[in-house]
């Protein structure tokens, strides 16, 4: 029996509870408390015990195991209006610990860490060449995690996590990529690959689908914007999508929705890495894009020149009027209009977030896809869904993976040992 | 302040509460206890008291006031094991009260009633012309609602409400079709003109998406399976989807998700209603196979007929191995089977019903269907997805929406007055 205030809060409630119960209680306060005040920024006493219903004691009580174990640090905030000297207040502590994502993609690999208040600590990424030997790529990815782990020990920051992203299909249980078309992946066990490269002593290794993971970093911005309901489409060489609904992120019955990439719409019918004909990955993903802007000698298709550099250069010739590359654009654009309308059709959501490569040409994109949408969308005014574009580029899937390598520190506070004094 | 006691069940929580909340949480049990009988079937009210941990005189209480509603009748079960005497139980009240769904179709209108123990105590159906006037078409729904309404009082049983299911999509809030290609309907107000057709004292009308109606009846089934996710598609001139995600109906941000006719899956690219060219209703509709399977002169595609009977002629003709009514379902059964797979990548549900025609001349679709989706679903095994066919047939969306009708009887039991004495 649990005695709930509000939507979340479990406060201690008489006689029928044992010492174990009012143990898990506590516990699950803590994390109730961290999460309102990632939602609500800086907050007093206070007003924690007005937002949540718990008496003053009881808060003061669990805020100061927070501040012990390092999570959350005094601070001060100006009540509106007021003219008196500010108030204490408590907030997230920054700097202390994070959770570190790595993203390995066709072309690179990128490793963000994230701190509580979800500022980044670390953003670091290396080109890999694609359908590189597994072997080799999984050192390259563990010496750049190594050297992201040695610069937060440098800091004294601690990382309580480690989630790889990696597209195609994931078995997260086994820590394996079942298959990942671009990659040349089969059956890849990417977490053991990976903890048996870093040190005995290194945080523990999750791993992700790297559009589930990036739109967890997007749902962090879009949430500020009342965005309850969105899909995130990953742009590279493969096209996924993560789609949240109600807040949450949907992830289907046996975790493998939102695999977009192989929807059947290209009329040209184009071999695609999986085996089959026409996927609208061949339409819109980055090999199609490069294949139509210029020919396969020119610098911008060299896979050893970083990607974002090469992009930057389409951009210039698109925006210099040069013909070749704004047709292509233009092709991309359609083809993503109609892909994205069926989306829409489907799953109503409040808004398509484009990410990645899409996100990096968005200006050049936008109005073409836009109109697609608006054109083909069963429901009125698209459903009402918003195209937006990713103000994270590239670094969506990464940073989703710190997020969720923190979560664990939110929802179970408890699990973090206050430092040794 | 909610005193809660496992997942629904509000429990009367001393001081703070004033007599308004009292009342409202008396009416939320009532609620609770309802669809607990819905669930779990006849149940003692010792067992009520343990199962929903309130005090068994609480129990009680509002069990006869339950009673007294004609909402719960008395009725005994045999304890498991026990060799004594039956024990007295309650159980959901039959034909005392129902809820009225009614179709509108391309060719056919249909009226189910769905009493509180989800026994249907009528079904009635109308043909009608596809594209008739749409005044003349509310008028025969109104002589076919009408007659249910009359069947329905002189069974001494109250009609809690009427849902209509139409294709298209729907302004609920409204009453209103927005736009139904197949129907050649265009802001039509469905409920308005169905209400002025109707007695005074009808029953209040509603309006609803056919596909998310027949999900629900298809949901009421499949529950029983343990199945909480599922895509129902609907299979007549038009083909939509109602979906089903941890049993609740998925909706979309605006109401608008399920709209999966109309997805550019067909190379042939034949021209649709809705003015574009290649949907996926083209290819695998009721007028597809018709096309596929017959001459125009061939009475199986003579509107005017029962569609059941050109169906079963079908069927016969399959069973007796013409070649071009087994090319046609082989061609359908493809067709299918490329856009579910498309559904299964993007949404990992864990079952996808076929309705309407699908189900009708399953045992002809389904071994193909199922061979191309499990092909063509990018994760392993089709994501775990089973392919199923409706044993509702043409009878879900009016089922559903007769079931949607009761809705609010088991949401406010309060809303029911008790029969004068």
């Amino acid at each position: 029996m649990v005695y709930r205030h509000g939507p979340e809060i479990a406060a201690p409630a008489g006689r029928h509870h044992d010492v174990a119960n009012r143990a898990s209680l506590r516990r699950t306060n803590l994390g109730v408390i961290l999460r309102h005040l990632r939602t609500v920024g800086p907050r007093s006493r206070t007003d924690l015990a007005d937002d949540l219903g718990l008496p003053k004691a009881t808060i003061s009580n669990l805020v100061n195991e927070l501040v012990e174990r390092n999570l959350v640090q005094e601070s001060h905030v100006q009540r509106r209006g007021s003219i008196g000297r500010p108030r204490q207040a408590v907030e997230l502590h920054g700097r202390t610990l994070c959770g570190l994502g790595v993203e390995i993609s066709v072309d690179y690999a990128r490793a963000i860490a994230v701190d509580l208040r979800g500022d980044i600590l670390l953003d670091q990424h290396i080109t890999i060449s694609p359908k590189q030997d597994t072997g080799l790529l999984l050192d390259a990815v563990a010496d750049l995690l190594t050297r992201c782990l040695g610069s937060m020990r440098t800091a004294g920051i601690d990382v309580v996590g480690i989630t790889v992203a990696a597209p195609g299909e994931i078995d997260r249980d086994a820590g394996m990529v079942i298959f990942a078309a671009n990659m040349g992946w089969s059956h890849l066990p990417v977490v053991a690959g990976l903890t048996a490269r870093l040190a005995p002593s290194s945080p523990p290794i999750a791993l992700g689908n790297d559009a589930r993971l990036g739109a967890i970093a997007e749902y962090a911005i879009a949430e500020a914007a009342g965005t309850h309901d969105l899909i995130y489409i990953t742009g590279d060489v493969g096209i996924g999508a993560g789609i949240i609904i109600n807040g949450q992120p949907f992830l289907g019955a046996a975790g493998f929705a939102g695999e977009i990439g192989h929807m059947p719409l290209d009329l040209d019918r184009q071999p695609c890495a999986c085996g089959r004909r026409g996927c609208w990955e061949t339409m819109v993903g980055l090999a199609a894009l490069m294949r139509h802007a210029a020919d396969p000698d020119d610098p911008v298709r060299d896979p050893d020149r970083d990607l974002e550099d090469r992009l930057a250069e389409i951009s210039v010739r698109a925006a210099a009027g040069d013909e070749r590359t704004v047709a292509a654009l233009d092709r991309i654009a359609h083809g993503l209009g109609i892909g994205i309308g069926l989306l829409i059709d489907v799953l109503n959501p409040q808004a398509v977030v484009l990410g990645g490569y899409f996100a990096f040409l968005g200006d050049h994109l936008l109005d073409t896809t836009r109109r697609l949408v608006d054109e083909r969308v069963m429901a009125p005014h698209a459903g009402g869904c918003q195209l937006l574009v990713s103000t994270l580029g590239f670094t969506s899937a990464a940073r989703g993976g710190a997020q969720a390598a923190l979560e664990a520190v939110f929802q179970d506070p408890g699990s973090v040992s206050a430092p040794a004094a």
